[in-house]
């Protein structure tokens, strides 16, 4: 059954708000959960599972780890935390514990972030074992409040399958071209909006987007768990990722309202750069143009030396930078319609560049006569027509050594609204298109 | 008969004065007389035709038009505006008129700047047949005053020949090498000093400073109706022009005594534009650098892709940015003595510097001794002699990898002025000059 | 007989202090006694001779000259200059003269630096014959009080031999590879510390530095009178110099305790460049980064055209800039043990990243898991192991593209701290060196 699709900010807000409770980690039942999710909105969507134990690369897939029960009661049955309502209670990959201890010992599994009183902080430890409760300095406090000898029930119902899997999901749009656009995204953080939810929200809409566009390139869906997922899928498909990866984005945090962030790749000079500095110059000054020293996601391993995928990050709060990042707080009044909106735009400009980023060279010696096709007005008076400049300038660089995103930064002009220009001249047949370049 | 020609802005603005009345246009008798007045000072001149319909790349030439009265009488037979006290009153191509008509229709008919309501501003409409009286906003408040239904006696005599011509010059003056300077200048606008008449006056006080020169290069001087002229000379010269021109100036508006103006080329990185740019960047550091995107005169055609000729704009005040441009305003007194005489001088110094601009390399290794040369103190105490640092940083950087130019650039001294230092270190066989650089 | 030589601005200062009351010229028995000097500390520096008249590229080596007694005394036998006092009063390679005189006549002899009145100038006059007495200006006006017919007693007893020599010293550490790295620095100033002294005390010290260290690199050290010493060594060795040398520095005015200067190459892109600059930025970044326009020393000869060598010019107090220098001001007290300590301290650091400067490569795909090998923390929270960054940002671009320095100059952490953390990483085995870069 596909649910319906439109393709706006609301429905990406929607899908969050559905992925949202789900409690996920790096493995286990949360993430397919999540999988099946997405795939009612992208019913090609292929679910893989890598085995525990794995080696991929430098790395091992671990136990799969799954957790039914996290809380912390005391001698009253009174439940001071609950995983039930907050799924960021439990560390991440904790082991099992049901204890009656004081408090004074209880304190060593503990998890607070000092600096934020209010939040339940995300922490997790995937491989060292720990046992671990999250919670706010409110609530630790409230627990001190029992005094140091007190006795609370601490229970973790968890557990580790060495025969268990890691899951991830995959789907591919196909184009005129085996040239790959890649979209990759991220799908183990429990109960978080912004830096979770948001990322396979945008990224299935812009797939149905996609899905009724002529699209001269094929383009690559992944929902994979940061960094042991990155690794496991790289190290699946390295081979055809490096073949045919043209550009790719790594979509985090791209559902609020604020400014937005590009995370450049190690040199910070691939199509992905290019065309999202193109964008977001002209539409939106105020991003955050990050060097490759400032990312975090999983763009570390797309361009890891040897891997050298050309893939940028995108987001709009960067993660790691807004206080609600990785706490409670990120929760679905941190995410809005609008900023999904905001997000879509960006990439469907960029997409719409990529997609038509040829070389271009003028047909004709000389200027064309712009006049005899009605192109620019055939009076001639001083301060009259700037608006035709920007056609005449694009004319002035279409040599055929400048593709239309080296055209827009010489001449100032997006590249998104070169499109329609050269679409004209096109028309004209005045332009061509450099083939081998 | 030759005229006395002295090199000096004296001499450029009495020619200037003797071009200034002649009534121009892209084609036509004014072309011819014009012409004809250039010819006085180089006699060796040659006036070519194109006939009109010729096919020159995307453009034709259009038939020759002539223009022999324009003006609008009142019913007493009073001249509001009269084609004898300023050929700027006929729109260029106009066709011809000779009717009785109330104001309300002849006011489709008038151009006026609204922005300048004293100037008679300068308009054209070469290929697309319209009539038209350009006069001052004062002017057409004359006319409206009569009424809306007054008649007056709009008159145009003008006629189209589609078996006329379109007229240039060109003359050249060999130098020892093939390798060629073009200059380059425009004779289509009427009734304007320092946007039409400056150019050509310069130009040809130039050639005849040049005759008198030794010269490495050859001089290749142009005289074109610009646009329409520029691309029909190219289209007839592509080949040649291309095989021997390594720089080249387009000169417009160089008679008045404001800053210079560079227009670079395409990408800004060709001998014209270095040289340019070394001149004034130590003569003159006001002077007005503009990218490409500020071009506007025939520069254009020389810089379009597969003509890809290496010629810059050279101005004072750059054209279309000062009030007067294609306005009434733009006359005998908008120029001056002084302003042709820093043109001129600007010009010569950027010959001699691409005469002189070759690969230099030091005879000997470690520093010469230049003090047994009398080229350097015997006596050695600090603070003393900075002042032949000019050719110890020379010396320095003549190392075979760096032209004239590079090593201004690198030392920070005008290269015109390490013409004389490299003379001396030549002198005393410390040089070579490389020759296959 | 060998001196213990601490490694240490102490030891510095202690061998500046024995070389500064020697009096020296650019030959001569005190560039012999300095010499001598220096190979108590260095017992394998040879001392070489080149016999005056020996023509080194566009000079020829000068007669050997020696200064015994320089005075002017008045009728009552009171010296009022006297060389006993300072090694400065003779102007340098002055001819010989003993003879009574007028002031008015003696007046013609004298060079004083007018600008600081205090001062006895260090003046020369090598390849001029001229006579000389420097003095301060005080002096001068104790000389001018006698009346200008006063008779003085004017002698030099100075000699010239035709068949002298001129000497310098040179040793060599091997190292495991035959390239180089050249330490020059001079023996002519008579008298000065920091422009004289500084140079050769701190790299005898350097020298018995490196002698303890493993050695990638040979390091070959020179003693040279500046100018004509350098051009008569390069003249000597040229070939084996530009074969082997891949960096070099000059030293110059090394023991005071002002900011450090670095005098860059030609073109400021050698190793020398770089690693100096890298050193300097982080250590000291209120350092002088001079172009080679501000060169001075035998930088000069190092880099001129042809000889090419990649050497630049290293001091703290840059020469030619602070009021002491070619003055009797420039004296013990103007260096210090701790300026010595700083200037060492660089040098040594620069020549560890020098002996590391590999190119690296990470020898896993997608990132290293760093914490199993206790590399990085297992636990992760936000905000708390910025500290790790370094490493992982090493890893990010040790890609096979990058010697030490480019990577730190990518991620902003100095090359020296970075050397620890490639060590780690090799012990490891997570990286290799790359042999053919």
């Amino acid at each position: 059954m596909v649910s319906c699709v439109n393709i706006d900010g609301k429905t990406c807000y929607r899908i969050a708000s559905e992925l949202y409770p789900v409690f996920r980690s790096i493995t286990g039942q949360g993430v397919r959960d999540t999988l099946d999710i997405l795939k009612k909105y992208v019913p090609t969507l292929t679910i893989y599972s890598v085995k525990s134990g794995t080696e991929v690369f430098d790395w091992t897939v671990p136990p799969e780890w799954n957790c039914y029960e996290c809380y912390i009661e005391d001698a009253d049955g009174n439940r001071l935390i609950d995983f039930r309502n907050s799924g960021l209670h439990v560390l991440g990959y904790s082991c099992p514990i049901d204890k009656w201890m004081k408090y004074s010992e209880l304190k060593k599994y503990l998890y607070v972030q000092s600096n934020q009183p209010d939040v339940i902080p995300y922490v997790t430890s995937y491989y060292e074992k720990r046992i671990g409760f999250c919670l706010s300095v409110r609530q630790m406090e409230k627990l001190a409040s029992y005094g140091e000898d007190y006795e609370f029930h601490a229970v973790i119902k968890s557990e580790f399958n060495p025969d268990g899997v890691l899951n991830y999901g995959e789907f591919v749009l196909e184009g005129e071209s085996d040239k790959e656009i890649l979209i990759s995204t991220y799908i183990c953080h429990p109960f978080m909006a912004n830096n979770e939810c948001s990322g396979p929200a945008l990224s299935v809409v812009l797939a149905n987007y996609l899905k009724t566009q002529k699209r001269k390139y094929t383009y690559r869906f992944v929902f994979i768990p940061e960094t042991i997922g990155s690794i496991t899928y790289i190290s699946q498909k390295l081979e055809a990722l490096k073949k045919n990866v043209i550009a790719g984005f790594v979509l985090s945090c791209v559902g609020d309202d604020n400014a937005y962030a590009l995370v450049r790749t190690r040199y910070g000079n691939t199509l992905s750069d290019r065309v999202m500095e193109n964008v977001l110059r002209f539409d939106a000054p105020n991003f955050r143009n990050c060097s490759f020293l400032e990312r975090g996601s999983d763009e570390r391993q797309y361009n890891a030396p040897g891997v050298d995928l050309p893939v940028c990050g995108f987001c709009r709060s960067k993660y790691g930078t807004f206080p609600e990042y990785h706490t409670s707080k990120d929760d679905l009044s941190y995410i809005s319609e609008k900023g999904f909106d905001g997000a879509l735009n960006v990439l469907k400009k960029a997409i719409a560049v990529i997609e038509n980023n040829d070389y271009y060279r003028i047909n004709v010696l000389c200027e064309p006569q712009l006049g005899k096709r009605s192109l620019y007005p055939t009076i001639s008076q001083k301060g009259v027509h700037g608006h035709v400049m920007a056609m005449r300038n694009f004319i002035a660089y279409a040599d055929g050594k400048n593709d239309l995103m080296d055209i827009s930064n010489l001449i100032g002009v997006p590249a998104f609204d070169l499109i329609e220009i050269k679409n004209k001249l096109l028309e004209h047949n005045l332009l061509s298109i450099q083939k081998n370049k």
